[in-house]
């Protein structure tokens, strides 16, 4: 599968991070893509939330650059607005972009002065690096706590000729996506006008990083930016859109998965379905609320079929429903039926919870239709360490 | 300090169990006694519960005793609902008392049928135990993965004589209480009417078991009980009803706070002061946000001074609040000042966050006169080593 037309990447260590390892990137699109973005909900903004939400705005959804740092997040900082200014302003020079084409996106600790300096020294040198295959470098760049980095690719035939979409994120902690979560940027060279790719983003957000916690907590720095350049000189006719749109989701819901599979001392990928709700609405709040007790994911983590503690989770979501008209099945294996224990043999079950896989489905019966599906993952001892010594 | 005046208890082995150790237990109150509850929000209720509940409405708040179990929740099961009226019943013979007059409370694992017979056994001897002086007996009885016992008193000298209050609780884990939280049972031998005693428990129980957490997860069987029995023959005159009441909300602080200080696996007790918020409804919701971010928790276990995670945990708190007007302390030492770094000497706070008891306090600059006080525990390996292997 090959990457989208014209755009090109590069990264590179600027000292931003102790570890050398990279850690500022650039993404460039040769054409100026059309850009849709979603941003944290976190009151607490980091300031290159600010910057890209403003630029977005007046560049009216026209973007160039992207420059992205990690080992910093950028907020909570005295310079922090004169930082993602000065910086994305000099890359605009350097690419001969108005600056109000370039967004940035950082990730890191909260609360230390970014150097603008490590980052304009780098600039000249980062942009020289620019390559279209480059993709790969700056998904790692940008990896904090992350173990592994994170991509998705699709490729849709149309009628008048191919689209890729090429999509990479990062994020393994501090993960509760409402809106959206962590950085991602997902790339296609399919020429879509701005209003239809902003309706895209959203209703794929909601389908994806809006479905996976790993934590709970959100960050004050998500951002997730969509942007379709057109280089492959193809424009999507009105009936393949939702097709394209399909396939954009797919890429995100990829990544979303790849996030909540990698998240912090994660052992285990746990995937909630939930049935039969009053409302889609209500079926997510339930999801997440499963998806977000720790005794849930501690359960799992020790491979115990411990089906009350899902049971009482969705009791705490805040939806109306009937326990007693209610089955939960783990790895497939019903455990609770109409909110009683069901026979299983623990055994059996406990060895299919050790799989890296789990499956948790939680069934109202009834006439409710709403469904969801949602995806974390189990809570370990290693999430504790990780987070007790994040910052020294 | 001497016992409420008027009330025996009895504990005793019942095989509920696997552990050798009391799991059944009886309060008693020789006269009937006035008394106010309040039970979990979570939608899956247990069975002592609804009985609970609907007892106290045909009782019209007067209570014999209470019947309480460990080492079963008596929630989502089978014959539940049978085997709390059943063994209710049963202990309301040997009492010679109405039916109704007997409450129900049970604590233990969600989803396994409880032996009505075990507890029907055991309920002669259990009742031939009563003694005034066998408190802690019960308070020990009704430990699950508590480490210790909680308990808390007070003696309050009216006018007309001397009262006395005794409150024990449970509780470590599936910590989060909306309502209430645990079982709680407080005991008071003043006369109190029962609006007032209602009115009493109402505002007492927002100021203490609504403001701990430990994991955020609220559990099906909470329930918190508050007797008067009059024995003193004191009746508090009109004047001194809110010393009184200051008295009980002060025991109940005592047992909430011993309840955080005993979190699953918990080495720290946290408490977390918010001030300047726009209403004390917000600055609870502040304070909770900040207790209930596993990344706040796990900060406090590694010693990090890590106030970006406070101010992030707060911006998802929902509240409107200016992060540039606000200020962060922990153990006294201001580590953020108007939403940005402020120095400190971080081996000397590392030292200091090292102490078992932790402060975290967020004040907001400006008009707001909301404030709240909320505590909660660190978040260690052990809390998942417990709740990975509760069951088996």
């Amino acid at each position: 599968m090959s990457l989208p037309l014209g755009y090109a990447y590069a990264a590179t260590y600027a000292g931003i991070r102790q570890a050398e390892k990279d850690d500022l990137a650039l993404i460039v699109s040769g054409l100026p893509a059309n850009a849709a973005a979603v941003f944290t909900q976190n009151r607490v903004q980091a300031a290159p939330v600010k910057l890209s939400r403003r630029n977005l705005r007046s560049s009216r959804g026209s973007v160039g650059a992207i420059l992205i740092n990690a080992g910093n997040a950028n907020c909570a900082t005295r310079t922090g607005d004169a930082v993602t200014l000065g910086t994305t302003k000099a890359a605009a020079k350097l690419l001969k972009l108005p600056a109000a084409h370039v967004l940035a996106a950082s990730t890191g600790v909260i609360g230390v002065e970014l150097d603008a300096k490590k980052i304009t020294t780098a600039l000249p040198r980062l942009i020289s690096n620019l390559r279209p295959d480059q993709f790969q470098a700056v998904a790692c760049a940008m990896m904090t706590t992350d173990l592994v980095s994170k991509t998705a690719f699709a490729e849709v035939k149309l009628r008048r000729g191919t689209i890729r979409i090429a999509g990479m994120t990062k994020g393994s902690g501090m993960i509760q996506p409402l809106m959206a979560t962590t950085l991602g940027f997902v790339m296609t060279d399919a020429m879509i006008p701005l209003a239809p790719l902003r309706t895209m983003l959203r209703r794929s957000v909601e389908r994806s990083y809006n479905r996976i916690s790993v934590d709970g907590d959100t960050s004050t720095n998500d951002t997730l930016v969509l942007m379709a350049n057109g280089a492959s000189g193809v424009r999507p006719d009105p009936k393949e859109m939702a097709g394209v749109e399909e396939e954009i989701a797919g890429v995100m819901e990829s990544l979303a998965r790849a996030i909540a599979r990698d998240g912090e001392g994660a052992r285990k990928f746990v995937a909630i379905e939930v049935t039969g709700a009053p409302t889609d609405t209500a079926a997510v709040r339930l999801a997440r609320a499963i998806a977000n007790s720790p005794l849930v994911k501690t359960a799992i983590a020790g491979s115990d079929p411990n089906w009350g503690r899902v049971l009482s989770a969705a009791g705490n979501a805040g939806v109306p429903f009937d326990p007693l008209q209610t089955d939960i099945s783990m790895q497939g294996v019903t455990v609770c039926r109409g909110g009683l224990a069901a026979p299983f043999r623990e055994e059996e079950l406990k060895s299919r919870l050790d799989q890296p896989e789990c499956a948790i489905r939680l069934s109202i019966r009834g006439r409710g239709k709403g469904t969801a599906r949602f995806w974390t993952c189990d809570f370990t001892e290693e999430y504790i360490r990780i987070n007790g010594s994040y910052r020294t």
